[in-house]
């Protein structure tokens, strides 16, 4: 299934995009798509058994917000350097185990909504990434099996990142990947039983029409299954918690000078291969 | 006012501490202390006077458990080697600015809860901290005095720490800061207006009745106005925010061989001036 949420920010109501790509009001069944529900596998098979029976009201896109695709997120973990390819361009050797570092879940936006260049930015940058989406609670897993029961779904997600907030401002990563608009997440959540295999997976980003970013999951460092199970090691995920797995080669930081980092009125599009695509306008914060 | 929240984890009722001494139920005032509450100026001077009044019916403290003061809490940041005296046991550099981390929300437990040494940990610390939770929402803040607007009180903090983790395994911080139980926050929140000069406020933590810690927030690099003003600069900070301000010296790491990190029994207790104490046991995972 691909679950949704529409309308004004603060005010979404469930939704779902049915196999023949019309958009259904999933208000009558269920509350909210978040980690209760993602975590509630009756729930999940009311909304399936609805969506099969055709019970559901179409909803009008027209000018409709997408907002993001899960509710009362508690935690984004991200995984820094997790492609070969985006290693090598960054300088950064290939990790020996997987990176992590956090973003507040506040930063998550709409996959349509404008992103901010903060103020004093210079090198705001790109990410198409694979998230994960937790549902089911998970402590220190021991299997690949224990990792794959925990993961809800799958959805495009794109990791923005100020580089000089980030490696030029003194310590940790996190200073330059928790402004304000840096997490476009969805346009959906596609349930994991949609995604057969997330490790033959491609990602793409354009900027202002112009390819930057062509990579698969194929190329990653540390597979998702490995990374849910290595974070359990180290933290405790719950249902409705995001995981940002990585991202391939070809972001502004990785290209020759001057690089292209984004600026206000720049568009960035992305998408992965059967979780849809994400457009983006650029605006000063 | 020292507000605080007690009752079984997930299920506590708001409640405040009198000038007397005397625990008191805010349930019938106000739904819960979070950031709604706290960005209320209203609902926070119904709080007021209805204590004023002595309307508040008296709750039994014996048996009852305290749980973190603020429920909801979007985020917590954290200030790394923010001590003079911390940075150089730590054989740190003083940071030309401060460095920032994250502890996802659901890392924070309540005062007295017990604290849980990760699976594989051989260096887990404890660092008494002064929190402060944020009471309105600030971005590109410009001044002390807008920085102070935004404060809406003051809590002790326990930042515990597994060091190999944080240190040893690859990237970021954060990896060492996350543990399930690694952020006992309280027992109380003192709001703003009870603490005139949080630069001069001792911090103290004992190990099993061993004194460990013993600073003075006179010690900050960066004092509490300059961080909140700061952390503005690169990320939104909302109403039920915690920033966790540093530690001073005086952290397992900082010792002689062999440093005495925690282990399963062992007891932390730590208080702040005018902030009340806490007390943990350690327990295995």
């Amino acid at each position: 299934m691909k679950l949704l949420r529409v309308g004004p920010a603060g005010a979404e109501r469930p939704a779902l995009l049915d196999e023949s790509g019309v958009l259904r009001d999933l208000s009558a069944v269920v509350g909210d798509i978040d980690g209760e529900l993602l975590g509630d596998g009756a729930a999940l098979a009311r909304v399936r058994e609805a969506a099969g029976a055709g019970e559901l009201p179409a909803l009008d896109p027209a000018g409709l917000r997408i907002g993001p695709p899960v509710a009362g997120i508690g935690k984004v973990v991200c995984i820094g350097l997790n492609y070969h390819d985006h290693a090598r361009e960054t300088g950064g050797a290939v990790p020996e185990e997987p990176i992590l570092f956090m973003k507040a879940p506040d930063t998550v936006v709409g996959a349509y909504d404008d992103v901010l260049v903060p103020r004093g930015s210079r090198k705001t940058d790109w990410e198409v990434e694979l998230a994960v989406v937790i549902g089911r609670t998970a402590r220190y897993l021991s299997s690949d099996e224990e990792a794959s029961a925990a993961v809800a779904g799958y959805a495009v997600s794109n990791d923005v990142s100020e580089r000089a907030f980030q490696l030029e401002r003194g310590g940790q990563w996190d200073k330059g990947k928790n402004c304000e608009t840096f997490n476009p997440l969805g346009p959906w959540l596609v349930t994991a039983d949609e995604v057969p295999d997330p490790q033959a997976l491609g990602l793409r980003l354009w900027v202002n029409g112009e390819p930057k970013q062509d990579g698969t999951t194929a190329e990653q460092i540390f597979p998702v299954l490995e990374v849910v199970r290595y974070l359990s090691q180290f933290m405790t995920l719950r249902p409705g918690d995001v995981v940002n797995t990585g991202t391939p080669a070809g972001v502004a930081m990785g290209a020759p000078e001057p690089k292209p980092y984004l600026r206000a009125g720049d568009v960035v599009e992305l998408e992965i291969d059967g979780l849809g695509r994400q457009r983006q306008e650029l605006r000063d914060a």
